[in-house]
């Protein structure tokens, strides 16, 4: 009945050591050296191999719709996906339509993610703002188990919120000890250069990384931080893509500020010459942030090594060329944005993180799942490999070797953006709750196996009003 | 006829030395030594003195109505004050409220400004943005001689603006060579910090500091830049008064961008010890921005003197403290926003600046005079030592002294926020377009002898879209 | 024969978990839950207490030659002071005398050192350098475990040298993978600042700091910084103290350059103040760096928080103000350099660091024990609680409260630069090496006790040479 | 006898207007509209030309002996290139050896100069420090009409000092008012990555600018700043080329400081892809500090845009590719360091800066003329169209063109390093001391009739130490 994952070298995001990992309905019941296992249990012969905790993706978007069509994964295939690359645990977005019912669209939400594979969570996306909405805030943090509330700089026409909505939401946020975090474009100087481009007849693939240059997620995050400076609020910058960005987030963190900053794969190792030389194939990159020049990935390597950035999640979000992304074929204005990712972060963060010396292999672990955790209030149940914690595990080979290919990823998508990347270091079995779903290349998968998981922030830490 | 002024010590931006400077029919005819008068000219001995080109003020606001009162120096009372501290310019602004026709608005400030005893102009403030507030620019620059625009990032639900009106400004000025000025703070963030401290009680004179801290300023005055940059717009950020805007401002120069700054006495001499230990006598010093702590003072200092910022003005707007500033006892949002300045400038900058080291008498000419011309479209006609300008001149006697009073200064307001400060270096002559209206302490000027400036900027450079 | 400390809330570097420690020969052998002693164990009940590993200070200098006397404490002195405020490990510096055989020098050492309480280790000080000490390098590292190298860029004529001489280190130390630390003040600019001072009859306690201010600390980091990029080589930057300094380090780890920075409580509680006010008082604050204006304080908490910096050490090393200090009543270059903080250094953190939420409870264990024992190539015998791991364990009572004084301190020495701070959280029990050395008050150490640690490096990673 | 100059567009670094410049023994004498020639005047037709002050080059080489060789115009060469292209005054460098007598060296030099076409001055290269030296700084100063003084961070073997040298140096001159300027680089550092890269057999010409490269230049540019700081002594750095330098000279301006920065026509033109594309030719680039990679040279033309750089000077030192380059065909180390310059620097800085909108005419004439005057203590003799000064006025036709080319050059060496680059603009007209030297092309210099200036700097004003 339990799961022994004998001899492997334990990674947390602090230490490095030979033991057993013993696991019993769903929890870790033991650690030690010279385990022999119960009958009927499964063992795992971990000798050479790493063992991590489960992964954890803060930053998903299964079936979601947007412009007219939805995202290509789903809530079962996307996790499984996750779970075939390691990651384990998803927090993914409500995110209401403009003066939608918040409830209701939780609601639908919770009804798309019953199909999960492994556990979810959600963030809140306020997306609208009256003042009542202060009580949604509460309750999402006292009921809900949402402790957590994105918003939007960007998209002003549809899901963003300007700064006074921002204010009030640090405002009430604050009160209740939960987490803001932001998308950070400045989306009226988006909407402008945009409609500009394209009175210049500039529409293809390219003009769109040119309507959101890095000047305008560099302000945003600047901007963001300042409010909730003076609100005191800690801050979490998602998909943080460049130079501009990283600044302003190490300068916050340099005075105090509670400033969290994420990034993902496709900003590390990805620039913006795929735009301009692939003809429709770049379609697949458009995404917002957009990829940037070359320069900015080597900062945000550094940035993610020294401490400036504290998550790497995916912004998983794919469409398929066919039938969703060739909608902009003649104006990118029309292109879905974003790409699939939750399957390769973990061995794409190994391979070319740990291995080119980049980041080490705590690093790894606490980027990639403690981290989050700790952030967003799934600690120590996720992103631990502590006695008492869920039984999410990943044993990594690091001598196994494979090429990322849309023929044979487990994301629903006609496109990989990864297409062609070597890997070295993948996980050979991943166990999600007790159970093994993934061994040597086969994912087990149970439709709905997945549990939703209610957040709490008990410890967040208020930075004070008078840090002028 | 003409006036000789003989043997001073001639000082422009660039250039000192000794010479005659001879004027009539309100220009400059002849530079040279060892001229003579004409008979019926009037003979100015000038040894020893010095000679500057009269002041420009390029940030004053004469008879202002605003917060249910109007600013306490009319057109004729500001100049007056100006002409006896030196200062022979003014541009003030027209401000129509929101949803007020531009051209009533400009013509009901020609009617106010007719009284002015010397030269003056105008910047349209554009206070709300319709689709067709486009062809009010083009207006303004073609037919009114009023190439610049002022907007105000906080007062929003007055006189600013939102991001949306100020990027269509920007592009709108670009296309016909327009500046744009800015009043930067983040509105939204002070109205949150004003109600905020309201509502914790705090309603004494120095919780007005409180509400606009540095970050504010720092914040909008960085975002106006990226804005500026991505239309390729110059950009003259009005009253930088911290060491936050400084940055933005050094940093978007030292990028190449065109990007000017001004600040006023009143923020390199006054910190914000004042609204604390003073009772109601630190309603005079409520102005926005407000005084800053101490250390900001000195930074602004440097960045005269390295050529950061560009212009010192006063954003002249006296209120009593009997019958205006009293509104506020009890709240200090309700306190009018200002104070007296315009006679002062000039004799504060060259005691406080130029005899302490901070700046050398090329740069008080420079940034009191020469610079506004360049930047606001009046050179050479105005701010020039040069054969054919207008007959604007100074001659300041640098041995003369004098202390600063509400009873004795020539701004018609019951109090001056630098009551008590010692001057060492006071204008003897003050030649307006020609004619001596200041000489030896006694005004002479004659009320509606200024005259409107139609300016114009043809050779203004613009900036490329394309510094991303 | 064991000890059991049962039921304390186990903090580490990473995690926060109730449990059980169980300590036979020496060695952490189980951690768990609900275990019970064998007969002849000591069970310690830490219910409502922390468990920490051990402290760690990197930067002592005990029984240490200066100026003509020698610090007060020596090893067993010292290395008692410690056990008594949580710290089991000690990081001394062999400080050779110019031209001085580097083995005799560090033989005496060894003597020195043999009368320690609790386990230690060297650092090797190059005080100076010929072509020949390139071997003395390799055989530190790689036959007397000490693969760390300090050196002064201050103190010229003494123990300082050149860059000639640090770019060699460094590059003999990177070729056996060994660290470079340094004391980064300008030495020249201090000797020229010290002797202006002096001739101007500026003696007093106060003008040690004019001396040495930020600016030439700033500058030295910069340049180590610059030499050790250029090289390839990591740096540890020692007794970081000023804003100045921080900019540097953060700017390198930015980069992506490896920059290790240390911190000293006095420099994170204490301003220059106490040098002007406290008349021969202040000869007890007479170190180098010395302490700075207030403001730099508040900056170095935020960099302990930002991760900008990695350790907090003591730069242990006291001299008593009768008979030592007092050499320099009539000339501040005569006073001996450094104070007394070991005992102090963990409780001074929880008190004014963790209470006051400058950090938290894990970056606590992690900047007085973990990362020193990572950084310095003591990780995971020291500073760990995972099973293998040497037995130093803290059981800490944050319940106890205390006042600093010179009167009951362990330190031998006559005053306390943090006489009357009050502390609340202290040691109940500290177990070395699985003995019980002090509990409840009371040290019960040996003379001798103490091991010498040999360290190694092997997982140094290198930087490129090419990040210019 | 006299020269008229009619009708020309005057432009100073402050004033553009059109007028009449008449000369008369050797000096500017009237400044007017409308003049007519006496008999004997030369008049020269200015209308549709611009009036330019003679152009001041503060750092060239004159037949200087390096490596064993002799830089290749002398000072009759040098100056007449100079004169062709509108360059009327240079400053040139005495450059003792090591322990050579200062006084020696400069009689030697004054050999060399008497043959100059135009006007000379010298700067003094303090090489070699004892304690008397102070008594050769303040002789310069007052007897020699030196008051500026040139260091070396580099080259320690031969004519560097070190920083000990360099802070008594900048006391010294700092006692009588005179300034230091200073090549940065961190030479040991240079001497260091030299060794090692040809040890590692990297001794192509490409090698050269590796074993300097920008972190060497920002670092030591740093430390100058720091050291002028604590010593209150003003700065001129030299040969400005490179982002990290740039920044190390805008932040101490920023801060209020007194620091100036030069840089050069090739620093803003090129870039280091020469080095590695061109074989042999490479080596007619190699000086130091060398061309820098792409990116450097925009920043380079942003800080004189902004006001960080103050002068454009040559670093004039041309060697030939035969007889001279080529001593190094085999190891970038014996390559001869430097390039011609005088003669295109203005039209190239009209070019690429006026043309390409990097700077506008007021600052082509402060950057090339008046500004180094102030600075160096010629003004308002040189780089002023005033009356009393100096009659070096250069008539430049903005619609001329030519290509440069070594084949047509002035500079006496086999190589432009801008070969084949277009110019628009140029000079039709030289005047030198009130004779035309130079006309439609052709020279017309004499032999000797350059004179040597006496400098002096009454009113430097010092910094105050205080400025921690």
């Amino acid at each position: 009945m339990g799961v022994l994952i004998k001899n492997g070298t334990i990674v947390t995001a602090l230490d490095r050591y030979v033991g057993d990992v013993y696991v019993r309905e769903g929890k870790i019941v033991a650690l030690s050296r010279g385990l022999a296992p119960s009958s009927g249990d499964t063992t795992i012969d971990a000798s050479g191999q790493y063992v991590f905790p489960g992964g954890i993706d803060p930053h998903v978007h299964m079936e979601l719709p947007q412009m007219g069509t939805v995202s290509a994964d789903d809530f079962e295939t996307g996790t499984a996906a996750g779970v075939a690359g390691g990651t384990t645990t998803i927090i993914d977005f409500v995110i209401p339509e403009r003066n939608q019912d918040y409830l209701e669209a939780l609601a639908a939400w919770h009804r798309r993610a019953a199909k999960a594979v492994s556990d979810y969570a959600f963030h809140m996306a306020i997306t609208w703002w009256r003042e009542d909405t202060t009580k949604v805030v509460r309750h999402c943090v006292h009921h809900e188990g949402i402790p957590s509330f994105k918003t939007y700089m960007a998209y002003k026409d549809t899901i963003g919120i300007d700064d006074t909505a921002l204010i009030q939401l640090m405002r009430a946020a604050n009160s209740v000890g939960a987490l803001v975090t932001v998308h950070a474009e400045h989306g009226d100087m988006v909407g402008d250069l945009r409609n500009t481009l394209v009175a210049e007849g500039k529409t293809a693939i390219k003009y769109h990384a040119h309507s959101r240059p890095p000047a305008v997620e560099g302000e945003a995050t600047a901007r963001a931080i300042m409010l909730a400076r003076l609100t005191g609020e800690p801050l979490y910058v998602v998909h943080v893509s460049c130079i501009e960005a990283l600044e302003a987030v190490a300068a916050a963190r340099a005075r105090g500020q509670q400033v969290y900053g994420e990034t993902c794969p496709q900003y590390l190792l990805l620039d913006d010459s795929v735009y301009d030389t692939r003809g429709f194939e770049g379609a697949a990159y458009v995404m917002s942030p957009p990829l940037r020049p070359p320069g900015h990935q080597e900062a945000l390597w550094a940035a993610l090594k020294a401490g400036i950035l504290q998550t790497v999640a995916t912004d998983h979000c794919p469409f398929n060329q066919v039938g969703q992304k060739d909608r902009g074929k003649d104006d990118f204005r029309l292109i879905p944005n974003g790409a699939a990712g939750i399957e390769h972060r973990l061995p794409l963060m190994y391979s070319y993180g740990v291995l080119q010396g980049h980041i080490d292999l705590n690093q790894l672990v606490d980027l990639t799942s403690t981290r989050a955790a700790k952030i967003f209030g799934l600690y120590p149940r996720k992103g631990s490999i502590t006695v008492g914690a869920d039984a999410d595990l990943v044993v990594f080979d690091p001598e196994a070797t494979a090429t990322i290919s849309a023929q044979t990823h487990h994301h629903r998508v006609d496109r990989s953006i990864f297409e062609g990347y070597q890997l070295k270091g993948l996980p050979s079995h991943v166990v999600v709750n007790g159970r093994v779903q993934y061994a040597n290349g086969k994912l087990d998968t149970q439709r709905g196996a997945g549990r939703y998981l209610e957040r709490s922030l008990p410890g967040q830490r208020r930075t004070h009003r008078g840090c002028w």
